[in-house]
């Protein structure tokens, strides 16, 4: 099978002009099929201040009512996703953006309104491998910002986490997958002022153990689940990790 | 050879929901394989406002500069086309939105400052159609978004009639390519006032003709040279027209 390597880059990393080029040229130097997923939540958040609309959070995760979803609509499939796309061809990746309404690529629903109401927010219901594998087969270079549709014409906004989860468990038969969850730090730490205090490797029963004693917090939580559940899918590797350890693999592998 | 419809429709049709799902309804009828080009200045103009940038026109061209190019990059790529993206996938349409830096779809070059600088505006260099041919013989309905890069990761605001001749130019030697340039009005009138006093046919000599007495505004002017260049290059018929005349191919049709 043919090696694919799917980057998912938080928010922070691809925001910022510097840490955004330092991540293009890390992603250029992988060989094989790649792909990328982006988050986009800072700069989402910055332009709803600016247009006047409220931003609400509950655990992390943003109430997306109608206006909020046109802001991050613009901002992860316009802003972020097109300045990744232009970067990536700028060094001869063939990049193609794209969400998950883009040839049908990923199916959601609506989440159920229980305790809390988070608007247009949907959960994967299906991820179209097929299409995907004619692109990546065709050498071209997703680029997927995290919304999603539910068939009948409406966007959702969507966990960039999950969706990385979903589309590599759904390519795992297909190529020898691994899954880069980057962001700022160099993995799961023990002590999160203390870059040197890396947990390597992490099972579920350790990560746990870890959330029982609040070593680990709560806004990793989410993370590590997809990517265990990516692991159960048949991902071969799962790696917490920042941009500048792509190359080498270091970092916090589920195991 | 297939068929090959281009559709180009502007921001006012696009940009209201009751028109943009007519026009999706009509461009659903199509058969054969189809590509649709988008506008959206007016939710651009719109969104700035919002933002309290200023907006700068000259002769009904957007003065684009680093703060336009974001918010048009927002506007065209992230709202508009991914709302005509998720409208088409509802309607079972393998839909994809697309900009210029896409797939190194359409490379431009930013215009030189000579008596106006218009900012990060680029006049189209080349269209890269062999990626565009692999998608439209996938079956994959092409859905562009008025945008373009420099190859050096700079993207660039471009018109998106000359994007529609652009493209119809270079797909005309592969389709039997049909343009059609939609916008509110039944064609080109000759009393703006007045929808039956439709020119049904135009050669490059009338037009000049009715520019220098008037009759042809000059809004109008772009999008006519642009239809006549596309016409010298082997599309087989361009057509001025309403979306709800697609099907009747009525409007004025250039000669």
């Amino acid at each position: 099978m043919d090696r694919l390597t799917i980057i998912k880059v938080g928010g922070k990393v691809v925001e910022d002009e510097k840490s955004l080029n330092d991540l293009l040229d890390q992603f250029n130097k992988i060989s094989g099929h790649k792909l990328l997923i982006h988050g986009g939540g800072r700069t989402a958040t910055e332009i709803s201040k600016k247009l006047g609309i409220k931003i609400k959070m509950v655990d992390g995760r943003r109430i997306t009512n109608k206006e909020t979803l046109d802001v991050v609509i613009m901002v992860y499939a316009g802003l972020v996703n097109k300045k990744v796309v232009a970067g990536l061809q700028a060094r001869n990746c063939n990049a193609l953006g794209l969400t998950g309404a883009d040839l049908g690529l990923i199916q959601a629903k609506k989440r159920e309104v229980k305790d809390i109401d988070y608007g247009y927010v949907g959960d994967v219901e299906d991820v179209n491998s097929r299409e995907l594998r004619l692109l990546i087969d065709e050498n071209v270079i997703p680029v997927i910002a995290p919304l999603t549709h539910d068939g009948n014409g409406q966007l959702l906004n969507t966990n960039a986490d999950t969706i990385a989860a979903e589309i590599a468990g759904e390519l795992a038969s297909y190529y020898s997958t691994f899954l880069f969850y980057c962001f700022e730090k160099k993995g799961v730490l023990l002590n999160q002022d203390d870059e040197s205090s890396l947990i390597y490797e992490l099972d579920s029963k350790l990560m746990e153990e870890y959330i029982t004693d609040g070593t680990i917090n709560a806004g990793m939580i989410p993370k590590l689940e997809n990517g265990f559940r990516a692991k159960r899918k048949g991902v071969k590797e799962v790696l917490i990790t920042n941009p500048e350890n792509i190359s080498t693999g270091r970092g916090t592998r589920l195991i």
